[in-house]
């Protein structure tokens, strides 16, 4: 391809937002034009990201200063609640752009969860009717044609891969899902906060939002789409000393005559052929740390010691899959790029 | 009280018999007559364990070189399986000694529950029957009575203490109670082993022993014990970077017209005065880090987003309250001490 | 002793505070009266520091409402710079008060070399003279008189202990000592800090301060004490992923016919029966951990491969023997309590 | 280039050779024929490292099955002291091949010196004349011609690139070098070892191998070149709870009328243009994170409080630009490839 995509990435400064530009950077197909970032405009990426030092990258700016029009596509990596206007006004000014957004204003298709969880009503509920829930395995037919793509959680990628073709073929007990969901660090973001500071975390574990935390929305949105009827799993995030990696472990009864072996066996064929999906040999328990850095989430079935029940556990980095590695993702699949392009890199291991 | 209790140990050079020492070290009515090792006979423990330097403790010596006729009270942190070998030529040699195991060797009181989870027929019998499995809080009169004390493991103790009064209480369905099971590396012990080197286990993290691990069998023997029938909860042990801490997520329904405030209400109720063990208010999350190094066990009770659901949340420090510190807390009731001697050490954190 | 030191803590909501509450609540001679936290006032020890849950003590008020006339003793844990006001205040308000301070306030007896290290004159230039400078081994006797104590700072503790017996015997060339001093995180205290997020400090390490932390001129006050003529090491602190420890290798060459073994020789006579320094048998490398939640410092001499040089390594934990363990042992110095009161505990390994 | 360059590596099981596999998976001109691994002959990589799971790639064979004839090029990664055993055995078989050595055997020219250190005869001191010291920035008009690449150490790397500028400049004194080099786990390997368990070298910080560590000979060698006459460094390595990073704090006594200033001139100078070697603006001080994962090193100058003296560091991840990364740019320049081939991924920072 001779020509260039324009990009820029609203909200540079952030973990997501640093990691969009680790992989962009090794794009062909990507020229990256505009880093926003509001408190730290006027400063270098590699000022405030050393790990860049050397690269050729624009400056930081605000929001205010971004060209809108002179991209093709913007990644929005900015807080939840702010960022529908500012994409609102992007298409405003750029009606053609394409739009991935990291953020959560995108991802619930009911405006009224979206109330409930989000505590206000959404406020570009035009835009939200637009939007393509980004989880490529599933809607990759859809993301082909969207300009708004909401990419999804780190905890809702993680989750909703080993159960969503679970529930679709009827083997599981919608009734009875519990997740536990260990998280790295990272996916706290870069804001000074007393309760992230190294002492505060490290050398121990302990589960946050507990029994509403907002990914469950995701989860209810697409476990209910894919069962044909309400589902409401209990899920619980917990929080991990280490930077990078989300780890499931989902909790399943079988259904029917269905064995945990089927259950594997019905993932094996769902993701057969997925670029970035591994299903592992049944009983194998993948590990968070053989994910890190790439964009891969690894799955794996156990049968647990009572015949009709079932543990299913999936990980991914909530940095890469969880969030910028997936968008990426999308955006190859939203301008017709090889699917995988900038995004073969192995994990990082140790 | 004027003379001194004559104790001894039996595997000292490994995590729970060096945490022994620092708590025994502490305690006014012990002296700590002998200290063994097997493959390290000879040393010294500041050799072994460099924060015992300065420490006035004997050297370490084989197991057949220790007087066991010279003891009052013997603490066995050996490998499962032969321990209960050395206990029975133990009271061969000094029946009027009191035995204190931290092996898994006595914990269940049905023999063929032992030979299936571990693997062999146990061959020591006429002991089992003697053992008290000794989770003080729940056991405390037969503790106070017995020569061999069956101290839990570390798993077992954390899930047992915030599940047996919900089953005994009848506010929980027993059918569906999932715990996954965080812990930290020191429970691995000191045994070279390639899967637990740094390298491998830093940064990340991954179940083990899933729908198989050998504490799942106290669970069933205390669940069963406490509802009056079967109980076969799903668990799965958590590998978390960091030394210490069990942190255990129960998900639990509730039963008839129980809320989760009622769960909460009947842990307070049954833990009411007891020293290690904290309920916090009700909705108030634990943190593994906030008993580290400590004997304690705290406790939280969170409502689920759908309203007969609740999370129940217990930690403990693997080392302490789930080995070495209810060693010592169990010590202290069989020989009629202050059941706190030892113990009343705050967590430390950070 | 029938009746208890009234104490108070002011700054009891950061680590140092709560690491005071830890070793306090274990003295048998100290009824802990009142703690301050300027914007957690209002709120319970257990709310701040949930490892305290069940502990008897006061509520966190502000430092105007503290009756200091009521209290014998008060450590201040508080931010450099202020401290010299309140406790200003607090003598004219009570001048039997004895005082701990844990800042750098009072720590150095030149007032212009405080004017150079902190910014700003001395405001209370005064006291600064009554001020005794807490290393416990080296001024016992002025400890036991003194009503104000500056307890050291964290690097200096760990750094004056190996060198100043080498200067003032001099064994040791003093124009090229070299100090590389590691640290945990915990040393940097509470605030919320983007600098200091997990995500910034897990899985990596850096210097900070690199040729001018303050901490330098407690050395050079010490160590020019010790040889009689001004001495200027170099000293570079860095931040290890560690919650506590400081590390500190430093580089000497000998001097005259001096050998390595002689400075080992040095130093074991110099802390010979000192309850809380203990010189590992030459040749031995201490480790951090070795010492972790207690008030030890553990030396090591290792001759380099060229004859007349050696490396001499000192670790502490921070928060104990780096700032409350030793403000503790000062207290009990100034009280005339066994100096180890509160302060047996054995490191805690793993 | 049509054809690929058909290469083994010997020794893919352990750290080094895993990272050989990641960094050489994403190299156009490459196909991986052979893997070999003493004790997991007959596994898979994806067994031995899950990460490659999905890869296309061979079976772990033993070093005696491998068609040594069938190569262009030999990455060994194998221990010392029989790598050079397996190398002259190699080239017997194919002496066309081209080898890149991650082993110490071949970097030490003085046979001497590699006895002294090494602690026995060198047993193909013919093949020693031939290697190459493959540190590139430094020798790479000899690496483009050589058949045998002897690969510097991690530590050696990060302390010859940051100090051998300023000796062949004459602005440092180097009679007063010392060196402080922290390093994080992977270094030490994957073999079972008590030492490096997680739970022993976690939350702590050591030295080791104290005045006597093999990579020393290296520092020797490079430096007394670069000085024209013997120069001596003091040089201890410390383990830092981390898996990846080298940080070593460089201290030094200017020379003449040169300032810090000028080191960082010197320095800037030497690397313009070097794609692997940033050097930070002056007084800025590196971190290891932001080097990890990639084939950077990072340096830094800051002066010191005293004129003539300063503090460089120098920074780079252990497993790439120390040891896998730095062999496969010896590769791409021995081959004719653009040197970055391969390398151009950023750090994964957090």
């Amino acid at each position: 391809m001779s020509t260039q995509v324009r990009a820029g990435i609203f909200g540079a400064s952030g973990y997501t937002g640093a990691e969009l530009v680790r992989l962009l950077s090794g794009h062909p197909h990507v020229a990256l034009n505009v880093l926003t970032a509001d408190r730290k405009a006027g400063q270098s990426m590699a000022e405030v990201f050393p790990q860049f030092t050397g690269r050729d990258l624009p400056k930081l700016v605000k929001i205010d200063e971004a060209d809108v029009g002179a991209l093709d596509v913007l990644f929005t990596a900015l807080p939840h609640g702010t960022t529908q206007l500012v994409i609102s006004d992007a298409f405003k000014k750029n009606p053609k752009l394409k739009i991935v957004d990291l953020s959560a204003d995108f991802r619930l298709t009911d405006p009224d969860a979206y109330a409930t969880w989000y505590g206000h009503e959404h406020q570009a509920l035009d835009l939200q009717s637009e939007a393509v829930f980004g989880l490529t395995e599933h809607y990759r037919e859809d993301v082909k044609k969207t300009r708004l793509l909401a990419n999804p959680g780190c905890h809702s990628t993680t989750s909703i891969l080993p159960v969503v073709p679970l529930l679709r073929t009827n083997v599981i007990d919608p009734e009875h899902i519990v997740i536990d969901s260990k998280t790295g660090m990272s996916g706290a973001g870069r804001a000074a906060n007393e309760a992230m500071l190294f002492s505060e975390v490290s050398e121990g574990i302990h589960a946050y939002g507990v029994g509403r935390h907002r990914h469950t929305s995701e989860l209810d949105q697409e476990y209910s789409k894919a069962a044909g009827h309400e589902v409401l799993a209990m899920f619980t995030p917990v929080l991990a000393p280490m930077n990078r990696g989300i780890y499931a472990t989902v909790y399943v009864h079988t259904r029917g005559s269905s064995s945990p072996a089927d259950l594997h066996a019905v993932l094996s064929e769902a993701y057969k052929g997925e670029p970035f999906v591994q299903v592992l040999p049944f009983g194998q328990v993948p590990q968070s740390r053989h994910v890190r850095g790439s964009n891969n989430c690894q799955l794996g079935v156990v049968a647990d010691r009572v015949h009709n029940r079932a543990i299913v556990i999936s990980t991914t980095d909530n940095l890469v899959k969880g969030a910028s590695g997936q968008a990426v993702q999308n955006f190859n699949v939203m301008f017709g790029f090889d699917e995988t392009t900038a995004l073969t890199g192995s994990a990082l291991f140790p």
